[in-house]
């Protein structure tokens, strides 16, 4: 039904049964450092970033199968961490760990997990949906996810997206795991190249964006436009809706952060109603790639 | 509802749809050799690996999502030959490429392939259902896949496995990845410790294997005990629909070569009735680790 492009992909194996399906790989010295964050850690993100692209399409996840290619010296204690990792965050979000396919080598560890989910009975959320005139949300503080190894511990709003899908109509969503920026970018291109306009004010900046802006002199709403794996999620809903959910309680704080744009590109709009174009720099998959 | 275990974990996400998944991850200087082997075989491979499990259980592929870890300098080219041999394999057997995630890295080149499948109305076929008294059979001569390069153009048997499905229950099957004495190993052993007794002579043994067999000295009919990559399938069903399978016209030829028997262990029955043990020397996932 919806193949490469969006958080998951949605097959229909049987009719009315629609089945969410994401892989993400994960690799020693990029997107995790083995030495320094133990085989543990990186078991529980592997699962984690998977189960937080199911929450992107609003879809409850519901067993995961994983490959690992393990450095030969100390293949068993590293099998044994990455595991009990990947068994937390799966027995969080009630994921069965169904199989896998385990191998030793002279390289870096490598792990790919692959979730399988399923949308509910409202329907996946996909990218495509925003249109002009849409408020901008974001579920969390955004920035600085590096600082203190929180890209280490994502917090998969599995049960926000759910919470949020059956009080309102998503119009579109995304998992921010390259930068609100690069994220957002996909949201306005998938949605027919749209743009939209974030105010600088209502931007929530992470604890942890703030301290990383005093330690390299980048400015902290830079950090929270721009870094990675925050795994909080931008959804794009109607105005009215979004006036709505002011009045519900019980859900999940969102924070309203701009709003979209017929024009395309996206810009910043300061306090003094002034703009600035902000060029999307958060994480790209294959930076350093030569021809 | 199966786990870890098989070839396929499988999954009822809805009553009455079972659907297979597979996983698999190759390594350059593992499963493969980039520099020699070019990425389109790669590819090729590594989606054909994966279609091969999807047969083993009686399944028909569906849809496939691939992971990639690219080196650096030529990651551009690689990605291509790669995408080319994907879908070339895809092709051939009706898988939709539906998603995936592309990274770079200093590392070699790692590829991970998860492969849908569905079962039929007939149901999967597992490796535990083996008894006693049935006939062990294998759908193609054996051996030797590394010494041409047949390893790298995998012929999974889909068809060949749903029309004896058709035809008669098969009691337990997997496909030779490892060997057909380890993977012969985990039929007897997920069927309650059975054990098997092969009739040399019966043993068919590809014309790689017997070239190699000159080459190292090592006895071809060991080669195709032991060597790994054939992606034939071994089954075993039971002695009287293997009499009426020779009756049956049109289905692909399988090769009898000997009997599922209680007594646990994998014995060889030469023509002159001596037996020796076969010990499962095929291909370790984790050969040379080190705890």
């Amino acid at each position: 039904m919806l193949g490469i492009g969006d958080d998951c992909a949605i097959l229909e194996p049987t009719p009315g049964a629609k089945l969410l399906v994401t892989t993400d790989m994960l690799m020693d010295g990029r997107h995790f450092r083995l030495d320094e964050d133990g085989a543990e850690a990186v078991g529980y993100k592997a699962m984690g970033v998977n189960v937080s692209d199911i929450a992107a399409m609003a879809g409850v996840p519901l067993a995961a199968v994983v490959s690992v290619s393990l450095p030969r010296v100390g293949a068993a204690e590293i099998a044994r961490g990455l595991h009990a990792g990947l068994r937390r965050m799966a027995d969080r979000f009630g994921v069965d760990l169904v199989g896998g396919d385990t191998n030793a080598w002279d390289g870096p560890l490598v792990v790919n997990v692959t979730v399988l989910g399923e949308a509910t009975s409202r329907g996946a959320v996909l990218r495509s949906g925003a249109r002009p005139g849409d408020v901008v949300c974001v579920t969390g503080p955004l920035g600085g996810s590096l600082f203190r190894g929180r890209h280490l511990r994502p917090e998969p709003r599995v049960k926000e997206a759910l919470a949020l899908h059956e009080a309102i109509p998503i119009r579109a969503m995304i998992d921010i795991s390259d930068g609100l920026s690069s994220d957002l970018g996909h949201i306005l291109e998938e949605s027919g190249g749209l743009g939209a306009v974030l105010d600088l004010d209502r931007l929530p900046i992470h604890s942890d964006a703030r301290d990383l802006a005093e330690e390299d002199g980048t400015p902290a709403y830079l950090h929270a436009l721009n870094d990675g794996e925050d795994f909080e999620l931008c959804v794009a809903i109607d105005r009215d809706d979004a006036i709505l959910l002011r009045n519900l309680t019980g859900l999940h704080r969102i924070h309203p952060v701009g709003e979209i744009v017929s024009e395309p590109g996206l810009r910043l709009r300061r306090n003094d109603g002034s703009m600035e174009p902000i060029l999307p720099a958060g994480f790209d998959h294959l930076r350093g790639v030569e021809a």
